[in-house]
């Protein structure tokens, strides 16, 4: 039996789990684990008293060797686990594979998960691979179970969501609408897939959506369509926003993107750093980890900003803060950190030094306008090395474009290291158990993890880091009002 | 005619406004108002519109230059101001005098602002300088009107503000109660005041509190206190917590330290920080700033926490985290910025290093525990200086107290600088003219400033630090769904 | 013809110049030269002079990208070269490929410098690649001259200076000593080629150091050796210490490391550096850039010296100083750049926590005692991927070795990026020009080079960063006795 | 009996050593002791064997509280000592009553020693004092000895030394010089000083130069006279350039400006540094602190340079350099640390902001043209406090210059903090031991002390600073053919 497998033709052979892919996974897997102190700890918290035991999930989320230590933590937990990549580039094969084989599998017998993902999907390949995590019927038939679906989605982007949502919602108007015009063409595959189920069933998706408990979700992206299900008073079950839990969002941007930035640019270009220029866009979270690493390699570093307030932050952290036209000509290296699109455009390459380097850590390829630069007459575009491309331009230089303007501390490095992952994915883990085990308190709607789940998210990763916690005193606790085991602080505080 | 009078004995000749303390003062206003850009920009934008006309400010905040520029910030946009200290230590007499003098003013003509503060002020001097920021009459008799209090409050710390509902309830009740064991000498003085109002008049502080349209409060003590007060039904009038201000907790804070705690300890012991090892208690806002600070002359920072979310940040950034107990032998420097009380204990200090020097910034002065201190058997006391003590210890080694524990930044140096306090001060008047102006959109309750209002006070300081801010492009306004010229957050953004 | 050949077996097909590599290297030069402004500056100012046509240069350092635009440099100056690495491991194939091949040439018409370099060598390719940068007559042939050898040394660790002086000693001594008991492998290789080369010719080295005008010499290692030989009057030639020149000693030191530690530890590990605490052994130039670039990721740095000077320069620089035994347990990274050996022992890593890592950015592979621990008993090996080793203690926990205890900044990253090398190439090709053109300043013995010359190489490396530099009035000039151009400090000053 | 008189009306009666004064210093020695530990552990390594028993040491050295500490150290050893100050308005009062009243004196008895030092002096006061410390009648006769002058010097800026020398020129010629037109008028009181000597005794400062076994010198412009005078032949006898240790020239530059510079600035003008422009001219070791310093709180720090050298470390380190004239206007802080004259000058000031500070931390007063500024039409000075003037100028706007244009560390702010001062000062015990106890080590001449000294030095700093030092292993200090005890480098070593 295959772990993976696909209608197109693009699954090369090797993809499928084998030994040596699965060995090689297992390696990663055992030292992501050392890095990984909170998920280790919930393992170690629940791992007899399994709250998640009965739980069916449904993981859409970057197929990775972090993902692989939490998928192993909701088995340990209790859970059934189906998952596939939220990103038709992003699996790491050997995680994928030692996944799917599992600590005590085979390739030949795996014991591992049902894992739908491998590294360079097509869009077909990739909806199909969503499409089979909703799909429990060898689950469900070898518990002699009636349920075909899982109870739980933990997402990353929304795509799985999004796909029960559409299923349910074409279910119910009996039909699955043409395309038009301004559909894109991945909008044109998911139409596709719910045509075809539609065709087999009529309410697959409704009966898949009234099993499900609820949805956690890791991404801005994410969290920002839940909202508006929300409001519009479409979505259909509970979701909790994993996003905006403090050590999230506080510390990937910031700290993931300190480590992956500098490692990006020197894989990448291998360029010393010390004395450039570099021109920071943004100076939100993302942007303060990037300008700290870079002031911290010895670069000089200029920062744009759209908000007063942020821009004053920036000025009194000592850097300059100045729109792009007025210092284009000076900078060595550009980096964009904005969540915006065209921030660096067609006009500011041309009049950018020769050589210098364009660089991507803000959020979808457009913050550079790589399409303006595709279509610029006269610009050639020649690969130095995968991911790293010089563009020669009508004004005689040329510019370094890496990974041809998407995120290149995923493109050019490996994203964020595990350390901070484990934050994240053990406000995953949290936010699951909490959806499932405690329903009465998530009625449909959107929510954060209440604060004491935050702070103990923090506090499972303070033993690996050596950190000594101070414990208040009862009268200090009473004094200021804030219990001994928190939570700390008010709702509104920043951090 | 005085300016600045008092009932007790404590008023020595020289506190009374004199030209040379007034000169001294407006050489002091004129540098700081040019670090004072936002009030600036204010009287700038709002000079010709005035639209504080008819605003009777009864103000209450530390009469210190940057005060100065405030209140004289306020008049120009139309407001008559009379104004107290709200701490018996606090008032610059130089700024005092240079305000009730007036920029065009004679001691002997002053044609400023009445300010009731000096420099020493005994509880019952404070208590009476209070209580004269609430009487108009001499105002109403110029003006031929028959108000004679204020119509809008600003307060820091809310003891004006707890006058006013203090005195309305006595008069409510009919009586003042008698002091109980348990009240501060404080407290008693407080109901002299209010029992000796009472024995005058029934409902004096019944009709101020009806003119008042509004308070803009300053602190977090205050802001506490409003919100007890709008808890329990019991507010009498809108409130602005201008503390909440980004612009506000964020800066005051965080950079407010950052410039004014190695500034006080080099001027209380001018010792070399670099290479010392120094604690520091507490890694909120102000912690962050103090222990940037210390790293940036080169110390080795320790930092203790209880909220292990604010702990990881600490060793995020690179410190090391431990209890005081753990590392208190090794300790150069200590310094304590948490809003508890007893952080450093007279255990502690038995075990510190001979000379090991003991600094408070965060907020009273039982964080450092000097009452246990004052009764410790064989504990004797030595001036080094005025604010900087060496207690002699039974251990036979001895520690340096600065400030008797009180703020160290205000007692060994000069607080926050005027930029800092710029940016407190515009929430200020921004807050004061939304109450005033708008009192349809603020009915009784608790309210930060809107959030475009806190970007336009960090846009007024800008241009005096050479910040170019960049400007979305209508598209990019669309793209992201932000306008142009703001709000460009959500409510819970974290900066 | 074939630019690259060897007597063994292990040079396999595509190692021999291809059009691929060629290309391949020729798109990295490009890079290169734009980050090697001082070389470019070089050819600008000499290229139509050429100062060095005449000279012919055997070349012996690692031959890599930066060494590429080296090489060409010097031709353009009108130097013929030939080439070797210096190194068994060090060549970049596409490098050597592409100066090879030469910037018109093709492999099958090769118009480039002869190159005798590939990565992966035995110690007897290695030598026998030496001393084809000594076998001239190909070139003398074609120029019609009698000498068969080059009359100027580019050396790096001093083996081909070696070559030269152990060669013409047994010339003179008319026979190759055996070898002892007490010589390494690498010796005997030498030997041998030695025996053979007197097989031949009784005078050939001995014609070839009489011919020779100079030697620059790279590194530590070889300047050591100069100096030895200057000490025993045993040196046949003048040499020039392009070491200790301040833009080369205190560039690649502290800048350079500052760049491929954190990148080595980042692609062989992919761990967080932030909040981890690491031990930085040795606080010279290396350690300090260590320490900086650790900190600057967020890292809790403690540094170890022998020196007290360096030890007090590591504490007022804010880091803690301490014995590798008083912190062992609590260190996540241990880096070692002491220049000295056994600096960290097998009973050190018996202490250390599970998956520790350990880097050595020191010098030679010594500096991690990998002798003991890899006859410790019960030490297993397991190989993560190439270059990480994870080591299984009897401790029960495993340590993470990178790049075998050898320099991981070489073998997990790149090494000296391109500007920090253009300043230590410059100074090269100055000294060169030295020697070469004036010979006159250079009887036999060891130099530095001239202030002003250093000086210069930091004055040609100033407009890529867009330094502006400022100029002496001639009254200023007068006023500090210091001439407008230079030079500017006396000998011992600092930096 | 007093211990200090003047023939001059400038000594106010409180000059004269009392009780108070002496006490307040005896407190203020006895918290300086605790910060210089090199000090202290001489005197516990030698305070039994008192190497300088039987020195009569002249001193010249700012009379501040960290020279007390060194004064009753050189007691401590042995040494009798007679003091005067380096610079007329350096000596803290306080300080100087209480070495005069000495630890167990009362200002009727004292029990110190000779200082003859006041805050204030005009230029014949200086020079008076300078002579008393050569007159050693009172001790002679006490003594029952011959001598009547001192046999060791221990100088600061090389006054003392120079005054012998003079002395005994001028008695070798038989006549003191007239003044010339271009004498200044510090000299025609030097002159006056002699001819009056002159008169009185033909020999005196013959007799005194032949008993003089060396002298030890603290500054650059002292070592400066020094080397003149030997290379002119006329030097008369040894001196140590204490100036050139390491731990005194890159300690007391780089961190004693560190801290000094901050302070200064934050007591002459309260102006917050975060986020200001401050420009730094020179990037030596007064500008490597500075700029740290001002990074460190968050200014954004433009730095400017002659040396390309320097320049190119500071564009590393992340600065951008510029020329003045190309930044000016942008500039909120001017600092100037060159060493060099006119670096600031009036065309500057004409178009700086208004109220932009100017700070001179690099030497002589000149390094501002205030001579320039004074004579400039239409400008105007307005004393806003003690050393904090504000000058109007024709531009419409003012500067703020402070401390005249003079050391604003020391003007504004209290100089190098003790801790650095014990580095300095333990470099000139140890140099007056080596001259005074082994003269046959040094003939006439300028030395720098032995590297060993020096690492000495900095070895007794450790301990306070909480650092463990490592110990080289017999086979580690074989290896790198280096002694356990030191000395550790090559003289060329540039830490």
């Amino acid at each position: 039996m295959t772990v993976v497998a696909s209608p197109s033709s693009t699954v090369p052979a090797f993809r499928i789990a084998n030994l040596a892919l699965a060995e090689a996974g297992r390696h990663q897997l055992r030292l992501a684990e050392n890095e990984m102190p909170g998920l280790m700890a919930l393992r170690a918290e629940f791992g007899e008293s399994k709250p998640l035991a009965g739980a069916r999930i449904a993981g859409s989320l970057h197929m990775t060797v972090q993902t692989a230590v939490l998928i192993e933590t909701l088995v340990a937990l209790g859970a059934q686990v189906r998952w596939a990549s939220c990103n038709i580039f992003s699996t790491q094969d050997d995680a994928a594979a030692a996944i799917a084989v599992g600590p005590t599998g085979t390739p030949e017998a795996p014991a591992g998960v049902p894992v739908f993902a491998w590294k360079g999907e097509t869009l077909e390949d990739y909806w199909w691979c969503t499409e089979q995590i909703f799909d429990w019927s060898t689950e469900a038939a070898a518990a002699g179970e009636t349920w075909t679906g899982p109870n739980m989605i933990l997402d990353d982007g929304g795509d799985a969501t999004m796909l029960v949502h559409k299923g349910r919602e074409f279910e119910q108007a009996g039909a699955v609408p043409d395309a038009t015009e301004a559909d894109s063409h991945e909008y044109r595959v998911v139409l596709d897939v719910l045509r075809r189920s539609l065709a087999t069933s009529t309410d697959r998706w409704t009966v898949i959506a009234a099993a499900i408990a609820g949805v956690t979700e890791e991404t801005t992206t994410g969290v920002h369509r839940l909202y508006e299900l929300a409001g519009a008073g479409s979505l259909l079950f509970p979701a909790i926003n994993v996003n905006d839990s403090v050590t999230k969002s506080k510390f990937d941007n910031k700290y993931g993107i300190r480590h992956s930035l500098p490692d990006g640019l020197n894989r990448a270009t291998d360029v010393l750093i010390g004395g450039k220029v570099v021109f920071v866009a943004g100076y939100g979270d993302v942007g303060k980890g990037a300008a700290e690493a870079l002031r911290g390699q010895g670069a000089r570093v200029i920062v744009s900003e759209i908000d007063p307030i942020n821009a004053l932050q920036a000025a009194m952290d000592g850097f300059q803060v100045a729109r792009i036209e007025s210092v284009v000509e000076q900078v060595d290296i550009f980096v964009s950190g904005t969540g915006n699109f065209n921030v660096i455009g067609v006009d500011h390459m041309l009049r950018m030094k020769h050589l210098a380097i364009i660089a991507n850590v803000g959020h979808f390829d457009n913050e550079i306008d790589m399409a303006a630069l595709e279509s610029l007459p006269g610009a050639v575009r020649v690969e130095i090395k995968p991911q790293v491309d010089e563009w020669h331009l009508p004004s005689g230089r040329s510019v370094l474009v890496l990974s041809e303007g998407r995120l290149m501390n995923l493109g050019n490095a490996t994203g964020h290291p595990s350390f901070v992952m484990s934050n994240s994915f053990t406000n995953q883990v949290l936010a699951q158990i909490e959806l499932y085990c405690y329903p009465e308190k998530y009625p449909v709607g959107v929510y954060v993890l209440p604060k004491h789940l935050d702070e103990k998210v923090a506090r499972l990763h303070l033993d690996a880091l050596g950190v000594e916690l101070t414990v208040l005193t009862p009268a200090q606790s009473a004094y200021i009002g804030v219990p001994i085991d928190g939570p700390y602080k008010v709702d509104h505080y920043r951090y």
